[in-house]
């Protein structure tokens, strides 16, 4: 029986992971659910799945949860502290870490500190710590498993074979909403228009990540860490379908790949039935009448250069991904609240590379300063 | 160190399997090689790989080959017979089959019984005696793999899956190079039109069998016994570039697919190399600037019935499809001959499906006997 904690229950993984698990009750307890400020979609989550804990990070609305959850054996605790105490908790023996951005980190830890299985959906946990986190895997003996559509294709087209056959994978990229926009047009794209991806339903941070291809960066550097290659073993192709979720070439010339609509419940099912494959009732099946063609191209590194940028700090090492995701997600937040236009989204972080001291082999503490000086110069340079 | 027999060394498979191990020779050595008939070949194969053992099946060029190899400590036999005996040598641990039709099973039966590692070119011993073979494979506690790209990328997708897992199996194929062919133009192609096949380099008898679709209907019967699958979990689709060799379906709604150039070197080197992945320094790079589309639509069952027959056979079981791969075998040379038309072929087929004994639960002889009365049968038809 998993007992599973949920960090992040009410955003788009979350979400839809209940809504898959809700098909498999018998092998999968709801042990922890937690929210950064939703308070109304937890009380709903809490009411239906019965978890031991839930956590509302925002403790504004600590006492309005702990109110709505009155006569219901849940326990009720509020604060980003929470957060790295309920991953603890000795029942849990599954974390899945939906949280966005760099927030995801801290609590990921303790979860493996606390040899607690994890299912990552938050990629930045290894976009800013790859090495941190594998270290500590290796410690503790945990088992990490990627949520990312794409991540997820790479370990499903690995299972049963050998990292050291592995000549290099494919990620592949829906080339967001603006794929065949020029420059010009470029220079005006509104909040609006980014978050509305052609094929994935998703948060906004991350589809706005999608429409800049920084997404995409990420991934670059989260598959290095997840599959332990090397830069030049990772490409990024522009799929616009997102029917091919990835792909693995092997030394042989053999390349697998794994496919399926574009669906986050079979990549969150099997990141918790991993090694098993479960029934999944839900699915949208792919059909060759709906998709009879799926087409490649390279990506626009001229037009999206927040690509380049996470090749760059994944190559440069030490605590340049970090400053990277930290100077992304100011600049994100910028373009959302229309302080900035999308083309200075990779200027922003440019800029920050530039500025913020490189430290070649940074400590936790170290990137925990990092993110805090970057993301400070990310908004001094708006 | 794999001691490896290969049966019919100088047709195609056979070639290109001496031209993808003479990279891993110090991994296998060749012990046997047999040929037909062509006896240059094999004598330079000889001198080439220094085998125990050759095999001469037609009587013939028994003393050409014989003289020829004079001074070489190669053991030099012929006739039919000595195929089945070589397979039993005891210092060889693989047998590649890749013989052409029905003189395949023989062979491969005895090299079974005497716990040789099977690697399969030959896709007609399952067709005929699928039940049998899979009953043996079991008693003899052997392994077989298949070469045939669709199989090796059904059985890539399935490294470390579980069977039982599997919701259906996509069966690519090319469509061959009548796919857009109409009733009108199929009555009046020739041989040499049907043996240009537009992405693989084949022999014959296969050559013209994928212009009829019969191939992907012997492929169909073949899965059905490699994977122990129903007939309802197997679906051809066509993919005219020959990219996607194969995809499996799981229960989870996760499509999992084997790629790349057609190449039969790559699956011939897996089935020898599995579990594990060898370098392979001579394969050709599948590329998105060469391939950026990838398509897919139905077969066409009216023009190409042979497909049809086939899932027709497999459905009524017993000598069905040893008597339809009979009939194929008589059809397709009398084709090559000029005796019948292209539209003829599966005419002769259903004929004689229709006027052979069926018979329920054949024995080996049974289906010799079916396969004799079947030839016998289309031959008349004629």
């Amino acid at each position: 029986m998993i007992n599973l904690c949920i960090l992040g229950s009410t955003g788009s993984i979350g979400k839809q992971t209940l809504e898959i698990i809700q098909h498999h009750l018998d092998k999968i307890h709801v042990s922890v659910l937690t929210a950064l400020q939703n308070a109304d979609v937890l009380i709903e989550q809490a009411k239906k799945f019965l978890p031991e804990f839930v956590v509302i990070v925002n403790e504004k609305f600590y006492s309005y949860v702990k109110e709505s959850l009155k006569g219901y054996s849940i326990q009720v605790l509020a604060g980003k502290n929470a957060l790295n105490e309920v991953v603890k908790i000795p029942e849990v023996t599954h974390v899945l870490t939906a949280l966005v951005g760099f927030s995801g980190l801290e609590p990921t830890i303790h979860a493996i500190q606390h040899k607690k299985k994890i299912a990552l959906a938050n990629k930045e946990t290894l976009v800013v710590a790859g090495q941190l986190i594998n270290e500590l895997l290796k410690q503790y003996e945990v088992e990490l498993l990627p949520v990312d559509s794409e991540h997820s294709a790479i370990f499903q087209s690995l299972v049963g074979e050998n990292l050291k056959d592995v000549h290099k994978i494919y990620l592949t990229a829906s080339g967001g909403p603006f794929r065949n926009f020029n420059y010009e047009q470029l220079k005006t794209v509104t909040p609006a228009q980014a978050l509305k991806h052609p094929n994935w339903s998703m948060g906004n941070k991350i589809t706005i990540d999608s429409a800049t291809l920084m997404n995409k960066g990420l991934e670059v550097i989260e598959a290095k860490w997840l599959f332990h290659l090397n830069i030049d073993q990772i490409e990024v192709v522009i799929h616009p379908q997102s029917i091919v979720h990835s792909m693995v070439e092997f030394q042989d010339g053999s390349i697998k790949a794994q496919l399926g609509m574009p669906d986050m419940k079979i990549p969150i099912l099997y990141a918790l039935s991993y090694p098993q494959r479960w029934f999944n009732p839900t699915y949208k099946k792919w059909n060759f009448i709906t998709h009879p063609q799926l087409t490649f191209e390279k990506p626009n590194l001229e037009l999206f250069p927040c690509l380049d940028l996470a090749f760059y700090a994944l190559s440069k090492g030490g605590n340049a991904s970090c400053v990277l995701n930290a100077a992304n997600e100011i600049a994100v937040e910028q373009f959302l609240k229309h302080q900035i236009s999308f083309l200075q989204i990779p200027k922003t972080i440019e800029n920050v590379l530039n500025k913020v001291d490189f430290i070649p082999e940074p400590s936790l503490s170290d990137l925990f300063e990092s993110d805090r000086l970057a993301r400070a110069c990310a908004l001094a340079y708006a």
